[in-house]
């Protein structure tokens, strides 16, 4: 798992390429919760989601072939990679599925990256990535299972522990584990992590449970952003070692909180970027006396006109 | 004008009811403009607006008759007075035009205040009100025209002070200036002001060219937020003393922010909450060279699918 020093590594890499997200304190009569919530607005990260923070790490890193850099998403991965690849004048592929959103194609293209439409799943998008890869020589990016990606992911708890220091509960919503690996890692061990999962995809419950990354169903409304197949090993490690709380939600609870988001707050989130919080206000989570609680609102690429309710 | 003092009293009194809101600072490369930007995110207030500081603000200061309170507005500020009604257990009357946006009037019903729609704009609304008010005893909770409101609002310059004392200048979008007149009062001259204003209800400009409050045709994309029929006697006042340079916006400029909002930042702003950021944009006003320019964007209360390009 990266270190706290890679990760303040990561954030001054990036630094010129992010934005620095902003939070929102709410409180308790405002969510009917016992406690304060503190929001990570990271929806309002460059191009939508917290993506561009690992992609970016990763694609400085390392030393990028001629071929440039290929990347399976379920979209914001993609769209991530797509945009530091023009921000960084390197060639990029994109492989994504069927499930991918019109909203989210359409901002890959934009960007001149060659986007590959195919497969049920993110899963098969992966496959035909790595194949590509193996053609053409160019640097893999991976959405969530590589260390730079950590790190980048990570530089969202060093700017919520630096904006919300009083914080005793971290709660993300997880795919593949990168965002939940790279906080956790971050914090190491000094908040409480809380990782939150479509019913439909768990990935880190089930490899919590079965005790190794294991391969779930991956559907329901949050599928394009948390609809990894199983967990990275990096992230199953980060857990192994870290602990957190995974919680399992079913639809209707994310579709409750992505209205509840737009209902209270003017914030057009996206399923997956509506996750954490439905941990929170579904009380599928319910945090222990005293807690101070941040939810991370990682993403808003969705047409806008879906959020209302 | 109100004092610094008396800005600060209000922030006390309004503190419990409304959120701080948070900034966002854009790198000159993320607009193309020469000077970084720093976004006051007011859209994510209680009800969607700016207004309830104002509103609160007012409602705390006075004696609330039996009757209660009554207010005219295009739609935020009933808003917010509805809202603030709920939250103290008090009774309220709202006015709207007919150019009240569903999003807006739904909103208002929801709170349980009474709300009567008619007239054409917003100056028919206030009419109404004040014939109602006269006949009921309530209290009115003037959209924009009294020294409270003033107060209330200015608090969002003291917040933005603290947040980004670099900047050296701000623009607002006005109406009936309660919004500007309270932010310039904060600042006194630490700041240049700048008043975005549509073309087509221009009532800080067209005052600051008369030399006195002239009525205005009030029209445009902007007319729910924007369309008060002439500047309030408090700003224009405020506008005397402390100059500010008014910038007249086309709809199309005004469109175009917004959609900019929703492509680069995921910001579902509504026309009148888009318009200061369209005066910076769209190159009407042009700072001089090493400006560092805020920019409140002020309202949300649009349909969300009416925000894509
Ligand atoms: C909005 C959003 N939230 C959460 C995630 C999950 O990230 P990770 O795969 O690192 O767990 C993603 C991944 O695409 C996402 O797009
Ligand atoms: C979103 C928005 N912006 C700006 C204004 C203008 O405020 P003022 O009338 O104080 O100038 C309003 C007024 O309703 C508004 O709703």
């Amino acid at each position: 798992m990266p270190t706290q020093d890679e990760i303040r590594a990561a954030a001054g890499r990036i630094a010129p390429h992010i934005r620095r997200t902003p939070v929102i304190r709410l409180a308790p009569a405002e969510t009917g919760l016992e406690h304060p919530l503190v929001l990570k607005l990271e929806h309002l990260q460059v191009t939508g989601s917290f993506k561009p923070r690992g992609a970016f790490n990763r694609m400085l890193s390392a030393a990028v072939p001629e071929a440039g850099v290929v990347a399976a998403s379920g979209g914001n991965h993609g769209l991530a990679v797509a945009h530091a690849a023009r921000s960084l004048g390197i060639r990029a592929e994109i492989f994504v599925p069927e499930i991918t959103p019109e909203a989210k194609r359409a901002r890959i293209a934009a960007t001149g990256a060659t986007l590959t439409v195919g497969g049920a799943a993110y899963d098969q998008a992966r496959e035909a990535s790595e194949a590509r890869a193996a053609e053409t020589g160019a640097l893999i990016v991976h959405a969530y299972d590589q260390p730079e990606i950590l790190a980048g992911q990570g530089t969202i708890g060093m700017e919520l522990e630096e904006d919300a220091p009083e914080l005793t509960h971290v709660v993300v919503a997880a795919g593949g584990g990168g965002l939940y690996g790279g906080i956790a890692s971050w914090y190491d061990g000094r908040v409480g992590m809380v990782i939150a999962e479509p019913e439909q995809c768990p990935t880190l419950m089930v490899a919590g449970l079965m005790g190794q990354p294991t391969d779930v169903p991956a559907g329901g409304i949050a599928a394009d952003s948390l609809g990894a197949r199983r967990v990275g090993d990096l992230a199953f490690a980060v857990m192994m070692e870290q602990g957190g709380r995974a919680v399992a939600l079913a639809d209707e609870a994310i579709r409750t909180a992505q209205r509840w988001l737009w209902d209270r707050l003017r914030i057009a989130a996206e399923p997956g970027g509506a996750a954490a919080l439905a941990a929170v206000l579904s009380g599928s989570w319910t945090p222990p006396a005293g807690a101070r609680v941040g939810v991370v609102v990682c993403g808003a690429n969705c047409d806008p006109g879906s959020v209302a309710g």
